[in-house]
């Protein structure tokens, strides 16, 4: 079952259950219980949003590797683990933009976990019972930005820098799938799930015995080899065959002000 | 006015702003309108929880140095900025719980900013029109879970390791106010905010330059030297005298199951 979340042509932000080339709208809270209200729309006709607004933002850094051999015999004692701010967040189809005195960014598709239930200090066994969804995300950084003593805030943190979308997919083996990106139509990042250092379940469970997750929060985890820089004027596609196509056009600070004076 | 948040005798969680032994209840959004109800409740009988959930907690890393001469000719070119996630915080008189398989946790008295009003690309003069308020911050810290590669992440994120409160008060000269804390009574820290590295203006500028700061977004702006490590049976308190005592015991993961079980 696929989750949109969208903007109609009067303005409305709606919900909806994604049903070939219609969205069938729904009301109430995704975790709790939700009901069909009867109404559609053509895809068409709305824009999508990102599917939601998390709680929390958690991404792994380096996670994985190039190929099955390379992957370690033992974990690293503690995973890389950052956040991003809520206010990074953009859907499908909006402007990815590169920051004041910045040239260039990073793109870095990944499966993005939407968490459904509180969950805390559970084992790798459980998780899968406080999943929601999944999605697709595009972990934007401008490590520029990064501070020399290794902190990634900022440089994680801009405005426009995690699109997520376009739908949350309920049914998915998370084990089993690509994450593949495509900048400006060339491939550029193309890996199974299974080259992951840290699976899905073994981060969900290391945070869970941190921080007691919530519905709503999403976890990064990780991305492929691959990843590398954007300029203005390139679009960027974030792919997960079994949930949809992220794409993001990415633009100048200064060619957006320009744009909006003109 | 001092806003504090609570909870009655039958369990309600309420609003409220502090009138000497009394808290006149209001109803409505802080930051946007808000009114008395009528009702009031006895200080006594309530219990003050922190007086936000906040929508991100942002804090600044080594912003204090010991003396004023100390304070460097040119501010460093980026700050070390670091999130910690919501489901941190706890309220005055709540237990910081120091996490398994770690003894000790240190404590870090700070005044917290509490933003009110959406803040993009502002300038330092303009950031007390973006502040609803402030309150007083204990920045909870396992350093035996910071990343050897420099990430502090999951040393700030354990449940429990941002007691806020006890109010949020609005009427507040940041730059003339001194932070203190006070282990089992023994006073630890002691500093004016004069001793800043990057003031209040200046982080909150800086932020609203990388990410859209949303009311409700709170920030951590740094603790004074004399931050020490707490254990099981330890109590806290941080004290801005302007705002309040944020008081909080100390407990072992362990003491808090074994408790539980009894």
């Amino acid at each position: 079952m696929k989750f949109a979340r969208f903007k109609t042509n009067d303005r409305r932000i709606l919900q909806g259950i994604v049903d070939k080339d219609y969205v069938q709208q729904i009301s109430g809270d995704l975790f709790t219980e939700w009901s069909y209200t009867g109404e559609s729309y053509e895809m068409e006709e709305i824009e999508l949003l990102a599917p939601l607004t998390p709680k929390h933002i958690i991404g792994i850094g380096a996670n994985y590797v190039s190929q099955t051999t390379d992957l370690p015999d033992q974990l690293p004692d503690m995973p890389v683990f950052f956040y991003k701010p809520i206010s990074s967040v953009i859907g499908s189809n909006r402007s990815i933009i590169i920051p004041k005195n910045c040239g260039e960014v990073k793109f870095e598709a990944e499966l993005a976990v939407v968490i459904g239930k509180q969950a805390s200090n559970i084992n790798e066994n459980e998780v899968t019972d406080y999943i929601f969804g999944y999605t697709v995300a595009n972990d934007v950084t401008a490590p520029q930005f990064f501070h020399e003593a290794g902190h990634w805030t900022i440089g994680k943190s801009f405005d426009s820098f995690t699109p997520l979308g376009p739908y949350i997919e309920t049914e998915l083996d998370p084990d089993e799938i690509k994450v593949e990106a495509y900048l400006n139509g060339q491939k550029k990042q193309d890996s199974s799930t299974k080259l992951m250092i840290f699976s899905m379940r073994q981060m969900v469970a290391y945070l869970s015995n941190v921080m007691t997750l919530q519905p709503g929060d999403i976890i990064l985890t990780g991305s492929p080899v691959g990843a590398e820089m954007m300029k203005d004027g390139d679009e960027i596609s974030c792919e997960i065959a079994e949930i949809g196509i992220l794409r993001n056009a990415v633009k100048q600070y200064q060619a957006i002000e320009m744009n909006s004076k003109a």
